[in-house]
């Protein structure tokens, strides 16, 4: 029976998660995935080159994400995906759910769950990115789990710029100020859990935390990466065994100048430890075909 | 003789002058095209679905500039072609001119000069993206014009994300906050004249010059127009004559909707008006060769 069985099935334990996102935001659920699955070989893409995602049109991410997801299969046999990416996800899920047949995990569903477990009032925010927000996805995601579940949710588009530009001090006007306006709304309505729904808003923890004193605050990449567990822990191919520690590629589509820095931050690594970050390199994500090139 | 005579000289008056930015920025020059050199038609292409140019690498953009002035150039037969972009013009601007043979103006040159004519004390400051101050472009382009000046620059990466996103009323503490935080080394200076070295930044005069009291701003839209008069003025094909008003054909690269409201914005139009903007059309700039993909 043997000589019929797919030599891949064998090896599945070796082959890698993908992980991608509009940049590098998404290295905050990467984290999570390593420290909650040592062993497993990872491989992000990180589309530096055209970020951000959150302002642009449904059909310009659709275009995106699918040449994202085109390239990491290309570049290994992945076992899943994560879309460390709450914009992809929102917007492009069930299109690429449909488009491709290794599974397919994003941070919406997992959040929401986070989020019905943790709330104990029933009032759920969300905060997200302006597509996002206008896709509806989290109302359809708390309405399919939870019809009881009351949601406000409130677009934050300076959020990815105050981040990505080190405005993350808690003691800093500006952020607080920011967040301050956006959060007016959802803290006014009591809600005692808040999904931060893009990968890049756990930079601001400390800075929302301080606006909305006692609110949970659901972190998409640490519930992706739980999500991504049960589901190697479920399905075959299995996760890899822990008695190794996993390899790390990381891809960008911008040059990759800067990227160690950068990374450090969303990883929560202290750059000076000169601590190993596996190897960057940039490819030209516009040779892969998406839906406006097929 | 006549019949040696290219056609195309004759019509030279009714070719269009093309325009090309990163996003929608550059309507800021647009708007003082129109008003200075009302006869002309006019050709805008804002890059929408790969906005924002200014923190990307010196590649990139050198790509996505040829890519803009490439479906420019096959959409009309330009007499002449505005940068009205400072991150572009910084990066591409010799390249783009060795490339084509259409006559191409920048923001920068007519910017420097303008400043040099304005600075009573000798000190300049500039503030542009990241990217347009690394090139060191403006501390080229004013040593040439006039070694005695001292040039102070700094990067605001803040100031596209506040202007994309409303955050333009010199009341509001935040980007006030922003602007003070930014300009507090131009301040100490003392410099006298400041470049807003990038199309968005007219928008945030109101709050610089509360910041920078009595320092004379340079806006180099205002500054470019005056180049491309000079320019039509001087050099075959001629300024198209005042007695008639020319038309505004907009393109972009992401979706169309919201267009109205933005561009009216960077127009300075009262969008309650309904004053009409011309027809704006979708493209897929990805479709135009560039360097990355010649």
């Amino acid at each position: 029976m043997t000589d019929n069985h797919n030599p891949r099935e064998t090896s599945a334990v070796r082959r890698p998660v993908g992980i991608f996102d509009s940049g590098l935001g998404g290295l905050t659920a990467l984290r999570e995935i390593r420290r909650i699955l040592p062993g497993e070989d990872l491989i992000y893409f990180g589309d530096t080159g055209r970020v951000p995602y959150g302002t642009r049109s449904h059909e310009t991410i659709c275009h995106y994400a699918v040449q994202d997801l085109r390239f990491l299969l290309s570049e290994a046999d992945c076992k899943a995906v994560v879309i460390a990416c709450g914009t992809v996800t929102a917007n492009a899920l069930p299109l690429l759910q449909s488009a491709f047949s290794v599974p397919i995990i994003g941070v919406i569903d997992p959040a929401a769950k986070a989020a019905v477990r943790a709330t104990k009032n029933g009032k759920i925010g969300v905060i997200a990115t302006q597509s996002s927000i206008a896709s509806g996805a989290y109302d359809r995601a708390l309405a399919e789990l939870e019809p009881e579940v009351s949601l406000i949710s409130r677009a934050c588009p300076l959020f990815v710029p105050l981040v990505e530009n080190g405005f993350v001090d808690p003691d800093d006007p500006i952020p607080l100020l920011t967040a301050e306006r956006y959060l007016a709304d959802i803290k006014a309505s009591g809600a005692d859990t808040v999904i931060l729904g893009c990968t890049h808003y756990p930079l601001l923890k400390g800075i929302i935390s301080k606006v909305l004193p006692g609110v949970a605050l659901i972190d998409t990449g640490e519930e992706v990466a739980h999500a991504l567990k049960t589901l190697l822990d479920t399905e075959e191919p299995a996760e890899a065994g822990t008695g190794r520690t996993g390899d790390v590629q990381y891809f960008v589509s911008d040059e990759t100048q800067g990227f160690a820095a950068a990374a450090s931050r969303f990883l929560g690594l202290d750059i000076t430890s000169k601590a190993p970050l596996g190897e960057v390199r940039r490819i030209d994500i516009e040779a892969y075909s998406g839906i406006l090139n097929p």
